[in-house]
């Protein structure tokens, strides 16, 4: 997506060889109409795909994910961090590991909003290792729904979480796949 | 907000005399069409105020947020909880207190996306004892920007954080004021 990745360029900070800081538009300050636009391109690569259900996980992933969806005009899941006093006992969890913030969370939806007729499409802000991207793989496994695939926003391709996740069969439209940020110059796959 | 009263009747549970859980529409899964609805209601109660730019926190303010700030056509920008590794050191900070979750956390704000010339927006999905809307109040105050008020979704007004907040000079408009949910019932002030 060419004017995402201008804006990248632009005004993305290459803080070492493997972190890209966007906060200016995409995981701390957002541009809402920008944002739109990202949700409208990752909803054209999946039009065709039936999908009923979007799931994301809290907290950078929403604006997006609610931009998708309201595209697709379908609902939005975000997969909540740890259980908090109010949540149902019901739930489909699985544990995801943060290289940036070096922890551990556990995340979880509640079983009632995904059901075995589903068809889920994943959407989230960062692809770097994955995890937060097998986490919620797995927890689509759990429900039983079927997996549309994944729309990502900015794909850090060089930490190989896509390409496994690809070879297990899961389909991953990037909006901008970033090849290596060595020299603190972005350079971008395709 | 009528639609948004009816919405909480028909789907709203409540838990407790204190807990309305709305994870259905609002704080889990969200119906993006109806959040769009939510923030052009936000907007048209500040649309003369001109706001320019509208601070939430993570999690489930971000999309009613985002959905306020396209209609207001300004930037959005969601406060962090605690660091992150790649934060930036320049940040204005602040403790809230959650009764829901029963822990402190940080929330903060990189401070190069505030300025003394804005007119900021605070956008929350809730409103209780009002301690995230403090910890965001607090932050505006750091940055010296002007503080054009809060849009709140949903305020449980008998829990007092609005009242006190209103009394220290905030102007808050919530689309739907609940006044009681003794003996299981919803009861909305107006």
């Amino acid at each position: 997506m060419k004017v995402l990745k201008e804006k990248i360029l632009r005004e993305g900070k290459v803080l070492s060889d493997t972190v890209l800081k966007v906060d200016s538009f995409l995981n701390h300050q957002i541009d809402p109409a920008f944002t739109m636009d990202l949700g409208k391109e990752i909803a054209s690569r999946f039009e065709k795909d039936s999908v009923t259900k979007i799931l994301t996980v809290e907290a950078s992933g929403i604006a997006v994910a609610m931009a998708t969806g309201l595209a697709l005009n379908v609902p939005v899941i975000f997969a909540k961090k740890k259980r908090a006093a109010t949540a149902d006992p019901n739930v489909y969890t699985s544990t995801i590991y943060s290289f940036t913030k070096d922890e551990s969370v556990d995340i979880y939806v509640n079983s009632r909003f995904l059901s075995p007729s589903d068809n889920i499409l994943l959407v989230d802000d960062f692809l770097a290792q994955g995890e937060a991207l097998k986490g919620m793989v797995d927890i689509v496994k759990q429900s039983k729904a079927s997996l549309a695939g994944a729309g990502i926003v900015i794909e850090k391709v060089f930490q190989g979480g896509g390409q496994a996740l690809r070879q297990s069969g899961v389909r991953i439209e990037s909006l901008a796949p970033v090849s290596s940020l060595a020299g603190g110059k972005v350079l971008f796959e395709n």
